[in-house]
């Protein structure tokens, strides 16, 4: 691996997306993307008695079918990499002890597929590991009652709030098995925090940290926007990426014509989610469906995704923090 | 990178620590190893109005510590890796906000040192990056309220639970500057389950996560515990450590002569810390402290840190969940 600039990292091996899967809950799966997720649950329970091991569920539900699809055998999995909401990250934790495979937990909010991905790609740049996996998600109502209010309570939300995504994605990497698409170059962000507190308008929050990483990226590989089919950030919201948009602008880069937001897309408009999706299992399931589906038929090539993620707990809020966040990028190349 | 058998991995490149700091609260600075410690603070908030700001400074202090020691300049720096016990890793965001590094967040309970020199090491050995920071740490009093009772509560400890440590260790690896200590190997280890759900019980549920990464890396490596001068468990407490010699003997490896755990050693019995410590912050700070010090003296050459992480969370505990754990290990080499 190779270090370019501040943040960039750039692999020397073929890191190829062998297989992926995704998995939404039945919201998600009513929004326009509902034709390229792998799974649609309509319980968000999976028969469980609990929202917590329903989720748990869903994740291995997703796994299982991403090493499935890949033809590799699991025991042939050197590491599996993720993450998830929860206090303690404890669904990522349960479906480690069920998968039996070398586990390493992360955690950076919503941006934890894209930190997945970047810790994925340097075990397998390194020749260490040969095939490793990256798995993140998260659940509307685990996510709600722990960082909110008990569901039961109704309360009622603010309009420039988000709604956490049910979902899960997964992606296989390999340096062996050689596949359309390939992680090409990274860059790890750096947590700024530009002293919003209102923990109901992440967007806002976030917007400056997917700035910021996506400059330092672009100064970083004497890149700009031009050079890419699609930049997707992780869950800015309608609007979080419209500040994006402005920050950007602000900043000499014209992101408008091939800009998304994995959280404004994932929902229609009347579906009453406000600004749009966020969580970690936002930009994991998109990715992991429509964005990789694109790169698969060859109709985008070179794509950034930047998930975001905003690093608050109840108890800093409680004591009058402002929210850090940080964006992680990943650059994907097609054939 | 290498990977040797199932879950171990031999770097290729030299991997040294070029600098180390520990730093503790007041209760750890009067037990055994307190001639040992770079910093003992008798104010557990450190000036600030919650303890888990404090834990912060604690963090702050005991890093720009190790980067002054190391003398290299924090914008050479590509890399901070590491976190803590609070939920969403709070402690660590708002120090890497502070210090403006390149940051991946990590968890795995108690065994997120371990974990932090793998991420880090892995880092290294790619050739991407120069220089990580990783650093973990805990406390006791934003653990207690967070995990069990509110401190005023004064509620009672059953005989065989354990201590958070009030604690912070940060270390400093670099490929490019050399040292008398370096990591060699490490061993990922696997979420094993053994039906333990008594959240107070934290070394009885740890001791086979340990037993089994080191089995499999003796297997791994086909090495011994007569290989090694030290083997060093993060914090299975008295108890724990006695669980895991028994463990080991029924394995065939008699660990008697020459295995510690930081947990128990951290604290003198008449502490009325019951078993010992624990915490993120326990491996941490006896790592950076007493274990690389006798490292850089010679008195040791070949040594094996194995942190232990129970990975539950207060959600899943009332769930009536069992706890899985985790047990990574390090091994470093001496001149």
């Amino acid at each position: 691996m190779k270090k370019i600039g501040e943040q960039t990292f750039e692999l020397e091996k073929d890191v190829c997306v062998v297989s992926r899967c995704s998995l939404v809950g039945s919201k998600e799966g009513d929004g326009p993307l509902k034709d390229y997720f792998d799974f649609i649950e309509t319980d968000d329970k999976m028969g469980e008695k609990t929202f917590e091991k329903g989720e748990r569920q869903m994740f291995l539900k997703t796994i299982k079918s991403a090493i499935e699809k890949s033809k590799i055998k699991k025991e042939n999995i050197d590491l599996y990499v993720g993450g998830d909401l929860m206090n303690q990250l404890v669904s990522s934790n349960y479906v480690a002890s069920e998968l039996e495979l070398c586990f390493l937990g992360l955690y950076n909010a919503c941006a934890t597929m894209t930190e997945s991905l970047i810790v994925g790609s340097t075990f397998l740049d390194s020749g260490g590991a040969t095939n490793v996996l990256c798995a993140t998600g998260s659940h509307f109502s685990t996510a709600e009652r722990q960082y909110r209010y008990p569901l039961e309570f109704g309360n009622q939300r603010q309009s420039y709030a988000q709604w956490t995504v049910t979902g899960v994605g997964a992606t296989l990497l390999s340096n062996k098995i050689s596949s359309k698409v390939k992680v090409k170059r990274f860059a790890i962000g750096k947590v700024t925090d530009f002293g919003v507190s209102d923990i109901a308008n992440m967007g806002a929050a976030m917007a400056p940290a997917a700035m910021e990483t996506i400059c330092a990226f672009f100064k970083d590989t004497g890149t700009n926007q031009k050079d890419y089919d699609l930049i997707a950030t992780g869950d800015l919201g309608k609007l979080g990426s419209d500040i994006l948009k402005d920050l950007m602008l602000e900043k000499g880069y014209d992101i408008e014509t091939n800009y998304i937001d994995c959280g404004h897309m994932i929902f229609n408009i009347d579906q009453d989610t406000l600004q749009g999706g966020s969580g970690a299992g936002c930009s994991a399931s998109v990715l992991n469906s429509y964005i990789l589906s694109k790169m698969e038929t060859g109709e985008l090539k070179r794509v950034l995704l930047i998930s975001t993620g905003a690093l608050m707990s109840t108890t800093t809020n409680q004591q009058g923090d402002s929210i850090p966040c940080i964006a992680h990028l990943v650059m994907f190349e097609g054939e």
